[in-house]
């Protein structure tokens, strides 16, 4: 249930009503959009509280929201989420690129990447310090050392970073070091995970996971959005399907439709999606044709040698740099633009 | 297996080997490309003829291929197919587009869309005279009667045609009447089909089957290709995952893939790929950005009383025009030319 | 719209209430079941007819039904459907067991099989002439010969015959030497083809499209229903799904499921369902447990030099005479009665 | 890499080969076959290793594993699995089954389900103090207090207890409650919890992905046995296909399959698997005709008003006592036993 305040209504109005949802045992969020203020309401919400609410002053109109997610909705939040970071913009105008390698190797090896995704044009650096991995006796990352490893070059090159978090004891640690958390796909259902980044601050991306409906995604990032971390974008990253000439089939038709569901901003990984080097560069340009409003690209100064022999949908650093000038000039077709950080952003947690 | 012919090697020569090769019960597939001639050997070709081969004058190399389509490969055929129908090429720089409707109804809806059609810059006229429908009891189709309407559209407004057959008795009757002949997805391997429309020498467009592999695809193609029509496109039109919010999932790495394993031409289907009018204009967007040859898409100026119910996902004329302008800033961008057939095309089968 | 009509009504009055119905435009199908005769009605039946109908004596109750199948719906059809032919009842209390190669190979190769069979306790001979493949250059069948070659060893045995058709112009032929027509997974939503085996009464095995939705499958059914002939059997023969170890994910819920929403008969093919002859016992075993009224097994004489390649799915004669040993002991436990046809059958079409 | 030990080896001499192989810094594991005893050796064992071992006496065979998985495979462990507890054999002959309701909602509730479980013949008692949620705002569990009326409930009736953990952080409290742990579908791959219940001895229950492979099922099982727990079952709940119908595709084949690839014993869920009631019982069946070890099954006294939703999948207590009825009967043809559990089993951690 959402209460819709009518415009113009003052703050301290705003807070009275929601003083009065709250003595209802349910929880009010307030989300203020340009048009229109809106006040959520999770939980329990019966007939009665709505009749109430319908008849104070400053509330326009009480809707009932039938989907099972209610923060993650359009309904409740018609303007898009902007997550502002460091002077980038995620979820308005702006396309930003991640780019990196699947997992940080060493320092050497993380600062020439970062080196060239910067001189690519992109804003985040990407790589993993801690790996998911199907089978125990794979390499698992190189942990902590790796969050130190990524954020020295990120600092150094003018980069956001962003890494991936498996575990609810390690999200403090990430959050430390890394601008932006990612969710992985086989995390996307972990609720205890889930539940921890909802009391932080720091950036989520949550990626889908690869049998996930649209519906269990958005619920997914209700999690995090319920617990009070409203900073969450959700990630394409191809779903399981019968063919298996590409890794996973990019479903990129849930760039649109997340977009009209949801208020949340939506990356598109088109190296997962594939896994395959030569189909990275088509969907690419197909994600942001589609309207995505970011793209996570895997890049490797030697893929052929990286450590989780996830090389084979890695870009070499050369194809990398093409694509983002190819970018650079499709986005603006596409509705957004195509900034380059060109100062170096601040130091990270500085 | 392929023979790759020495450059500048004279015709004469080439006819003794093919002869050479028809000795050995298999058939010769002659492939003229703008760098080389191949003589594709499709049949149960042994070691000793490639031997044979091997040696003979003219020949450059002998190359098995080991996938189970030959004329659909790549390898056999380096160069892309390109269709040429009356001043429309399909398969090389231009982005061709096929609207219309679902199913022709009556002369006056199909000569309105017609005009529609044309006035947006489109290039071909679809519409199905026989639907293939899930039930006994639902609408299928007007008939022969609906052959005659869209061909008459076509004709006044200058536009190529295209309509779905669904049995090798009506092929003769649906090539007299229209351009290109659709091959629906539940009859991706209905084989008699296939190897009727291998007998003719119309264009054939095959839909993938709603859960066909890329590889089940290729060889579909190869059927029609093998009975010696070399004039077949494939068209990308979504398939059946688990996510039932769209009708089906369209799956554009589809194209690059097929671009790469094949040398026949792409187009996509948005309209039946997603199942949802609002994403007409984002996936059609996406499938020219990742490389589509061409794009069919449902338009009808009444979609919420269509007789087949799928109005739902047909634009309305006004989308249409919108969506045609965007593409023609896209094209450029993505390799592609933009042209409306300015001219009236000559009259259909005069 | 049914017509449930009341216990002992008189035939004549049934045949006056059939010819009120068929004044209004619509089909009218007699089902006389144990307990009571229904009147299923298709075609645009308005609420006119409804109240009509209501009024007339001897008419119990008329219901909607708002399932897209009509006929081949369990509220049509309380009774369960029993195709007698020639002493096998399927559909009833009888397992039956359908065995044979995956193709006819010569006359000394399925008398030898059909022996086995015949030995082995099973009913019906299977065996394909005409063989759908997935390439065209793959074994096609032997053709008309093989049904001539197949009928002659189901005579000689005393089994019942069963064989693929694959396109409508040899629907006859194959009705005339074989007792039971198969329609292929491919060629599940082939309508010319549905549509003209409805026209005869030579029972029909309908096997599930291989991503064909329980809906899809009992719609597929109705074509030959409601084109008038009753003898149809369900087969599930696996799914196409993410796994890849097995050929396909037998989907062994479909059995009740289709027996509570359908009256028809419901086989199970766990050779093609898991496409690995080591499955082929246990799979078995669990269909008769799930309530199959019957199963269809591959089984060949030299699997390994099959000429379809489909050996690998193939059990050995020994292994085929071990599962009917198993499932004689098994049927009872799961209300079936496993009757091996002891004394010949008549000969086929004598 | 395996090597084979030769028969009427001397303890003492076994400890020394493994006193070898870990000097290379690798693991080695000791499985105790009834006909031969193994040395499974897990990390980087290198050819060099092997050869040392090939030369050592009481060593017959080395063998290299190339499956990604090694301690889960039958090739380094031929016999079955069994684990025993408290007078229960899972994995060897026994048929075990696991009653109760989806969540734990109160005393009474899990004791009268208890007293009906034990009743019918059942041996284990299920339900969830902790319960995954879609989304957030669904009823999440009883907590803590679950798993100790759960428990009472087991003691008092003389049953063995199940429950799901969720978390890392759990596992010892649950396991200091329930004779079972479950690891349930959407955290197959939640690697930090298997890494956890690799570090106890507690059996595990480990749940299939829904849309997990076979291969990638084995992967996790193995992250539990690396860590030291050897006391892992393996759970098939049904995959998520394209069929809505049914909740998931109950994928019995895996049974047969997992027992070929695996030692470990093999448990069914047909309520999860259909999610539909009336399945509950064919399917039931079906799983021990295919060979599983055991079932687990929803049961509940009220289900229509059960917490979790989940009711529609839950037989209600005289369904479950005839379908222990049936089991009973079709066990011994399946080469089973089915053993009540006649005498009360000894209190819980007592």
């Amino acid at each position: 249930m959402i209460a819709i305040i009518l415009n113009k209504t003052p703050e301290e109005r705003i807070s009275e009503i929601v003083h009065h949802i709250e003595k209802h045992d349910v929880k009010a969020h307030i989300s203020r959009g340009v048009d229109r203020t809106v006040i959520g309401i999770v939980g329990n919400a019966g007939p009665v509280l709505a009749e109430q609410l319908r008849q104070l002053s400053g509330v326009e109109q009480v809707v009932k929201i039938s989907k099972s997610y209610k923060l993650a909705s359009r309904d409740f939040h018609p303007d898009p989420t902007i997550i502002q970071l460091k002077g980038v913009e995620i979820g308005g105008d702006q396309l930003v690129v991640m780019g990196g390698p699947c997992a940080v190797e060493s320092p050497e090896q993380i600062d020439e990447i970062a080196r060239l995704v910067k001189a690519s044009g992109a804003q985040v650096l990407r790589g993993g310090a801690f790996k998911p991995r199907t089978g125990p006796y794979s390499f698992q990352g190189v942990g902590v050392e790796g969050l130190v490893m990524m954020a020295e070059a990120g600092r150094k090159h003018g980069l956001l970073t962003i890494t991936e978090v498996m575990t609810p004891e390690y999200v403090d640690v990430c959050a430390e070091y890394a601008d932006i958390l990612q969710v992985g796909t086989r995390n996307m259902q972990n609720f205890d995970l889930l539940r921890k980044l909802g009391q932080i601050q720091t950036p989520v991306l949550l990626k889908r996971g690869f049998s996930a409906t649209y519906d269990e995604f958005l619920n997914a990032a209700e999690y995090i959005l319920a617990g009070g971390n409203p900073n969450v974008m959700l990630c394409e990253r191809g779903i399981r399907t019968f063919e298996s000439y590409t890794r996973n089939t990019l479903d990129l038709a849930a760039i649109p439709v997340l977009q009209s569901l949801s208020h949340l901003p939506v990356i598109s990984d088109p190296s997962h999606g594939t896994g395959r080097r030569e189909l990275v560069e088509p969907m690419s340009k197909a994600s942001v044709a589609a309207g995505a409003n970011g793209l996570i690209v895997e890049m490797h100064t030697d893929p052929d040698n990286s450590m989780t022999g996830d090389g084979v949908q890695s870009l070499f650093p050369d194809q990398f740099a093409r694509l983002m000038q190819d970018l650079e000039k499709l986005a603006p077709l596409c509705g957004k633009r195509f900034d380059t950080v060109k100062e170096p952003v601040a130091a990270v947690n500085s």
